[in-house]
């Protein structure tokens, strides 16, 4: 999967870091990059700290084919994602025109703390937000998402024709009801027979019945099948019941 | 809050990333570490590769007064934080006769695949799992527990006492029903008065009604108070409703 685009995401907020709010949109995004074909290789839950937003925007924007932002561009003193973009870019906050037209179609006065949600990088591009008005943007290969769900996954499809796919990551899985301990040696043998597949195990506790789910993911579905089957004939071999999920 | 001790989540595993699984550690954590006056400063989501684990070990530890890490510590092929950690601090991974006692206490079979989870970076002492056997371990200023959130929150619970506590971080709220634009103003001049009270705007549709949860973070439990009053009162006279949560 080596040629795949790569993706970070930075999550923007002290909510998060508190405990205050539960995170979705890292979830969110890793799956349906991975149906794009751009793996989700890296997260980043950040404060709303200027000098740790700046850092981090420019160490992963170098890293990574993609960033997703999300949170902190809304009208409030703690909306400074927006501004950090900027800096880290080296480029000013302007005032966008479209931007400003969206805003006003709310109908909501169009005081100072509004018009901030009209400003953006120098460059940037905005990406569509149909949920509300205020819209998200794109600038060189970072995206800048808001931080509520519904709104980070609607500027998240906006943005999809923006970007450039590899082949869709794709997975296969079998819930074995035996201990890892039990068939992690078998595991690695057919991992290290396949290295183009990547072969997750991953323990559950269904009513005190102990197993694991097993996950082979690639991008070759045939080649997926076949690992599931072995993996599926190991367990089985092993006396451990598998059941397809 | 500036002499707070400070900590990084890593959290390890391809799941997360995949959006196979969602991460609820990170919130966790948050949360718990406020109460012990400990500030979660940021959070890092890595895949199951060495270099990449060893590399945010090694950036986080040094910067943090503390790094948790979650995941990778099983016995299957994908679980490699132990031996990263090691490399991290360049010692030796070694087999740990008291982890070995505590993983006989399963009465499962003891093979290789098991050992692994009582190997752990020299100079290390366990943590403590009393949700299954295999402990989690602390090295220096690093503690490194398990993913499944039920072993995750027991490890925490067993590494309190190893940890120095600030005064504790406190919170107080209030929800607003008025939209942010129209407050941002009022708010940004609460904010700029109260400069170790962090104020954060969180907005919501609750059933259509719009508007946002007003939190004040701090240590000093009487001036959070007077911080919430103010905001209540600006709210007020900005004619909107609020309700204490």
């Amino acid at each position: 999967m080596s040629d795949q685009p790569t993706a970070c995401v930075l999550i923007i907020g002290n909510e998060i870091l508190s405990g205050k709010t539960q995170d979705t949109n890292l979830q969110f995004l890793g799956f349906e990059l991975a149906k794009l074909g751009i793996r989700l290789a890296e997260g980043r839950v950040v404060r709303d700290e200027p000098a740790a937003i700046i850092r981090h925007l420019n160490e992963t924007r170098r890293e990574f084919t993609y960033v997703f932002t999300t949170g902190g561009i809304g009208p409030t003193h703690d909306d400074i994602t927006a501004e950090c973009v900027a800096q880290a870019f080296g480029v000013p906050l302007d005032l966008n025109d479209d931007a400003v037209q969206r805003l006003q179609r709310s109908g909501r006065p169009l005081n100072d703390a509004r018009l901030k949600m009209a400003r953006v990088p120098r460059g940037a591009v905005l990406v569509d937000n149909p949920v509300s008005n205020a819209p998200g943007f794109r600038i060189e290969n970072v995206f800048v998402f808001a931080g509520i769900p519904s709104i980070a996954r609607a500027m998240f499809a906006s943005a999809i024709p923006m970007l450039s796919r590899g082949a869709p990551i794709l997975s296969a899985s079998v819930d074995a009801f035996l201990r890892e301990g039990d068939f992690a040696a078998a595991l690695e043998r057919i991992q290290q027979r396949y290295a183009t597949v990547e072969i997750g195990s991953y323990p559950f506790n269904r009513d005190g019945r102990l197993g694991a789910t097993l996950v082979a993911r690639g991008i070759d579905r045939a080649l997926l099948g076949k690992v599931v089957e072995e993996i599926t004939a190991a367990i089985t071999s092993l006396g451990g019941e598998t059941h397809v999920p």
